[in-house]
């Protein structure tokens, strides 16, 4: 199943893809939410598509699309989970995950425009997968580990690279600013990806490709990581962990290369679709 | 006005102390969340509580206090706030504040145990004042920042010094296990609190001064952090960011003192109470 979301920022509405057309499942009642994912939301959204798909409204052509799921109530990120990535940051293969946080006030659509902070001069890009938490998980083992998943979502975990690594904090200061978590276009269930860890993911810059790495390059694959974070924080239903992103950031160019406002990035996973935003100036 | 929840964990219910004497507010029927700050919730309460204050019941003796406002859209932290916290931790003065960020799931009652995490030998505390975000803030200038705050709390910070600084990620490793955010006894709105940047505030281990300290000492006060902070990623109402703490912690002493079963924390702050929590070790 394919679920999106649509209509205007924090007001969206839920809907399904079917054979690549959007319908609306508003009358499903819920929001795909916490609340959703824990009362078996997945599979009680199958009952009532299959029940009413004779009569599922599509929705309106030029709908915008927001992020698939409800804000969470936490983005985990992992670092430096490909070693082409490492290499070009100049940093060294981690020995064990590295986990940052993502203010969840950064999700955004898959079409929306991303906005370049005021003052930011090293806005980047950085194409994930990212993971969808299906039930509560606390110290989980890596064995059962897949057993916690919803879903996944493509996602540009946007970064600005002054403010992650030149202003004195953690990683989380460059991480969190508005728009800087574009997701979707939908949300896949576990059972549309064949082998999550044999993905190719890619993104473009102004139609020039930048990434081009496949998820069988991480370092720690999707059920050591999920193992991994569940040993420091409780992850819930609907949360989201991303899982890294391969080389070829604006960062790990030599000169460095930063977003403009006007500036496209387009960026796809097999099986999860293709996401587009345009970058603009902040204003107020 | 100085609010409460209480009740079992995760469906507490809604409270006020009026004289010392602790009040059931279920029949406003909201919780302390996002959209009651959000909503002008403050204001609406404290003409519910004038209007009902002959028949509103008390909260029945012996009830277990949870967090006094629910679990926010994000708990932002300010490392390394007091001069004295730097020194003891060997780390340089912040040229500007160190934000870290903390699992929302970590959130606990005043009372509660605290559970050291499974293979943690490094559990430490550290008493906090948390600000609670009364209005949406983004980019805030600094002379209008207390304009965006509810009110505060006090906050138990527990931080695994292994996972924090030895793990190979960001402080965040170290921050967001459960139950270590034990948050009140209460909110005190804005004007319960004279001048916020002047409190003392405390911690004792088993009895013993553990950590002494005045938020007058802080090296970015309370309305410099705020707008710090609102550059980086937008603040929600009811979000929840924490002040960082004065020197005293185990990580400061020679040798390192940590949490072990048993153990009790107490701590204060002037006006904003005082709370009390055992440690106990993690089991399934």
């Amino acid at each position: 199943m394919k679920l999106i979301r649509y209509g205007s920022f924090e007001q969206e509405k839920t809907g399904v893809i079917i054979n690549g057309v959007q319908y609306d499942t508003s009358d499903f009642g819920e929001d795909y939410n916490e609340k959703f994912f824990a009362t078996d939301g997945l599979k009680r959204l199958a009952e009532f598509v299959e029940k009413n798909k004779g009569s599922l409204k599509e929705i309106p052509a030029g709908s915008r699309l927001g992020a698939p799921l409800a804000r969470p109530s936490k983005i985990v990120c992992i670092g430096l989970n490909y070693a082409d990535h490492a290499k070009e940051t100049g940093a060294a293969l981690p020995p064990e995950p590295v986990i940052f946080m993502k203010s969840t006030t950064a999700l955004c659509g898959p079409y929306d425009e991303v906005v370049i902070p005021k003052n930011s001069v090293k806005t980047d890009w950085e194409v994930e997968l990212a993971v969808v938490i299906g039930k509560k998980a606390s110290y989980v083992e890596e064995k059962d580990a897949m057993d916690y998943v919803a879903g996944y979502c493509l996602h540009n975990d946007i970064s600005e690279r002054e403010f992650q690594l030149e202003r004195n904090g953690t990683w989380d200061k460059g991480k969190g600013c508005d728009t800087f978590a574009p997701m979707g276009p939908f949300l896949a269930t576990k059972d549309e990806v064949k082998d999550v860890n044999n993905l190719r993911l890619w993104l473009t810059l102004n139609g020039k490709s930048m990434q081009d790495g496949n998820t069988s390059n991480f370092i720690f694959n999707v059920a050591v990581v999920i193992a991994y974070v569940s040993k420091f924080m409780t992850l819930l239903p609907g949360d989201i962990i991303s899982t890294g992103t391969p080389a070829g950031v604006g960062l790990g160019m030599n000169p460095n290369v930063y977003v403009k406002p006007g500036d496209v990035m387009e960026l796809g996973i097999d099986g999860l679709g293709v996401s587009r935003q345009v970058a603009k100036a902040w204003t107020r």
